[in-house]
């Protein structure tokens, strides 16, 4: 093997970086060329490409973001988009590529695959619902963002003995909303996994109030609902008065994280091992503490489930 | 004078707590008592009286929010309301009151002025918009928070080449808005100092989209319209797609910056001087590097200008 | 079981105070009474107990150190003392002692042990040393305020393009060294698990000084030599100027970062959970994502190796 | 005017890349031309020059150090050094310099003002001490820096019982020292401007000590003494165990916090209008919150003076 491109795709996560400056420096080593693809499968269809040498990853393990770039393209959601790809593909020489990004992402390195083109799969993905990996490149930066921005909520919280409602990512997983209250010491989480109990949650926040520990957070997982439908069945219904907050894009980036930057370099350097080996279709995953490899079609059609014991443990320790 | 009350009144902002110590050791160092009371003017009139030695505030320093809490009363809103208060105070014995808090917690100062208690007032509000103080408590760590926020809102902004539209706190002034754009190297800030023209916007958006630099940020004061409405004009009426991220609470907690820390210091400090000097009726301030006072009736009625020039300023810079 | 003493021993790390939140709650939440032991076991032979309810530890998870505080003690080193305090349990009618700390803390543990007492241990310690968990409380967050710190060094090292020897702890391991090492971009590592070739280094530097790349980072463990010794080497011998940071003491403390948060408060937990279920003598771990529990006599006296394949990676991507 | 050099000289501070955004876009702005000269004097001697546009100082604002490098030049420390730079600059058609440094750095200016070169300079340097301005850029982010640090070495100071020395930077100026010590709650300050007196602070620690408060904090500015210098004095006249950390390098480096971002904003902004106002000669500062001018001459050799009433204030409220 001789030329491969490598490429960033869907929402941009913290640790991409690390991923990109891994795998093209493990294939320098092992005397590859390296094209950098830029705004993912949209920059490949439009052959936006740049030769990657050592010094053009050099200082940016730090930073946010992605220095490929990223975008959505439409034209690749569609078959002819997708020969297009393939053939621009076989024009450039390039042999193998490297996908980073998430569900739909890899969705797309599924049918670059089975169209024949060697691929590799690096699950970045802020909400953490790749399945093959206990966590994606970005899930620990993100969460440490939002339990900090919970930390200076709870500041308020405490001085205003008010409860707040904190919405965060997480469309299919309550990943970010468990682990994010739990770590924040928050009273309630809501997840998509898991149906509420308004009525319950309700009744708790007033035997805290009676309590005179009004200072409640209730983090809840987008996916699950809005924090201001929640909010509004508790005033509507009930009439608890909470303040609201939705966190948002900037759980997205930021300097990743040590957990995040260790394993990004290791997912790059082993998705580089894995092509070397003449492997292909497959995405580079951490599982109980090693590297592993799961098959696209199995990474972005089940569910990597949360630990529902946890939500009681949080609540538990959040009394 | 013999013993003095502090307490803590409408929005927390970080460095209460530094301004709070000071205030209690200045006190104690001259051999005065010193009484917190909890949750502002509700708690004055509802007598919730802690007796604070030093070590009472021993370990707060770099801690958001107030260890005195805050509350809003209504009760203190009606004449009778702080007729009880003043009796309260008498009751207690208590010779003078340090107020820490924005517009609204000087008014009540005000009121108590003028029914003959001795007060000295502490700015403590993240929007900067009291008169008579460059800078107010909380203002600083307010500003670093909202850029670190556009920081990490930058490297998905950069990443995906998209326009976002941040809200920042800011009811009466732009200062937020405008400083942390200068900061942030934003391209755009929307304040209510200055009235903002929508095609202007749109037009340099639209040159930037041709020079390929689609990262723009827009910062939007709460004060001048929403970031939803900018978002709304941007789209219905000139076809730009953008996000939005409203900021919200997260402004207002978390550890003092070192700024905010020395000022809250200082002014806790010369507060008590200001009482011990006979002084009543005023609020502390720092006005071009000097300690000031000025008037109750000045700080709360007269409006604190931003620097218009440096919104060209920032615009040219943010080119 | 009824009655439980809780204390933290040995150097503190940022996570204790979740540990022993979550310890307390659960204890609570089956009914048990919970002693806090203030300042480990100096504080348990002094009889320095304070009754913990579920406020009592409210609002500490944020916070580094230990609200327990903790010492070293002369007496409990030795027979007599270790008598001394298991008298003191008896005569307290403590049923079971939580201990949080590292090997020297469990090394008392096992003591305690061995004289009948019902102990449990939670792994806390910065340098990760402790073998039967893949991770203890407060490696997460060391590691991230070293990388945070070389990170800023980095800036200089760039700007002046100069190599800096950066001093991290590990007085048996290489753990953090290692992973700041990889997480940081750093060049090289030091640790103690591998003798250091410092001609290879040399060698190294000579030929990226030449490539005018002379910005190299260094990481020294503790436990391997002192930065000032290759400081010395490198210029004594082989003629090149580095300058040397010792992080020391900010390396131990700081607000946990959410991994820390997580594991302390499942370690609190599970450690509970086990006394429950009738065991003593064990020290709780994670291990390849699962909680295990290891007898401190293994716990203390195996060491827990590093990965040394990384080593090799590391240096391939700081190429 | 029409063509502009610019460079960044002696130690790198946060806020320098600020500086050159402003200064470069500014000049843009009127129609100047930008050489970008690397590595300081150094490079000027040796015509390492790049023509800077907008882009080239894109995305820059946010980071520590300085894209132009900076390096120490024996060359041009000498007359002949000199001569030749200048020659350089008429060569290249250079009309004017803008030098972003330290005392060293306006040195070199004024030497360059002295042979006919039109110069501006702005103050960029971690201790605080040039004359002429309040505040130099890098400042407000060292001090962050540093109270962060303290706040960390705290959660183990109080956890331990343990007193604490803390050097900081700062050769002729005790401004890093003194700000720190207020700003962390530190028990005492040592700076150079104050003769310190070990029986005096040992006397206090004992005090402290037997009202079992041994958690000091001693913060040391490496212009006054070493911090092993007053921890030996402790321990051998007095008997007093401490603790030492030497904050070094990562004092210096750092994403520029808001302050500085603004600062050094303006000051790259008013360094082109001074220019443009036929100006030459002097370092931009700010004084009193206002932007004022300051012959290099008088910047360089006056002593900014620390206010030495805030030494007493800090030891009031850090009793």
């Amino acid at each position: 093997m001789k030329r491969i491109g490598i490429l960033t795709s869907g929402g941009d996560s913290p640790g991409m970086n690390c991923a990109i400056r891994a795998a093209v420096r493990t294939a320098l080593s092992i005397g590859w060329e390296v094209i950098g693809v830029h705004r993912g499968y949209s920059g490949l269809i439009n052959e936006e490409f740049q030769k990657l040498d050592s010094k053009a990853v050099s200082g940016i393990l730090q930073f946010g973001g992605t220095i490929l770039q990223t975008a959505r393209s439409k034209e690749f959601f569609l078959e002819e988009g997708r020969r297009k790809a393939v053939n621009i593909i076989k024009k450039n020489g390039i042999d193998a590529l490297v996908i980073i990004g998430g569900n739909g992402s890899l969705t797309g390195a599924l049918k670059l695959h089975e169209l024949g083109v060697t691929t590799v799969g690096i699950p970045g993905s802020i909400d953490n619902d790749l399945y093959g990996t206990d966590m994606a490149i970005g899930v620990d930066t993100a969460l440490n963002t939002i339990v900090q921005a919970v930390d200076k909520i709870k500041d308020t919280a405490t001085s205003h003995e008010r409860a707040f409602i904190i919405e965060v990512m997480g469309r299919e997983s309550g990943y970010l909303a468990l682990m994010s209250a739990m770590a924040s010491g928050a009273e309630f989480a809501i997840v998509p996994e898991v149906p509420y109990d308004i009525k319950a949650i309700a009744e708790k926040l007033r035997k805290r109030y009676e309590e005179r520990r009004s200072n409640s957070i209730i983090i809840v997982a987008e996916g699950a609902t809005s924090a201001y439908q929640i909010e509004k069945e508790l005033r509507d219904e009930i009439g608890f008065e909470t303040r609201v907050t939705v966190l948002g894009h900037i759980q997205r980036g930021g300097s990743p994280s040590v957990f995040d930057r260790l394993l990004a370099s290791q997912f790059g350097y082993y998705a580089i091992d894995f092509l070397n080996r003449g492997g292909s279709g497959k995405m580079v995953g951490l599982v109980k503490d090693e590297i592993v490899f799961t098959p696209f079609q199995e990474a972005i059609s089940k569910v990597r489930p949360i630990k529902k014991e946890l939500l009681s443990v949080m609540e538990l320790l959040g009394t």
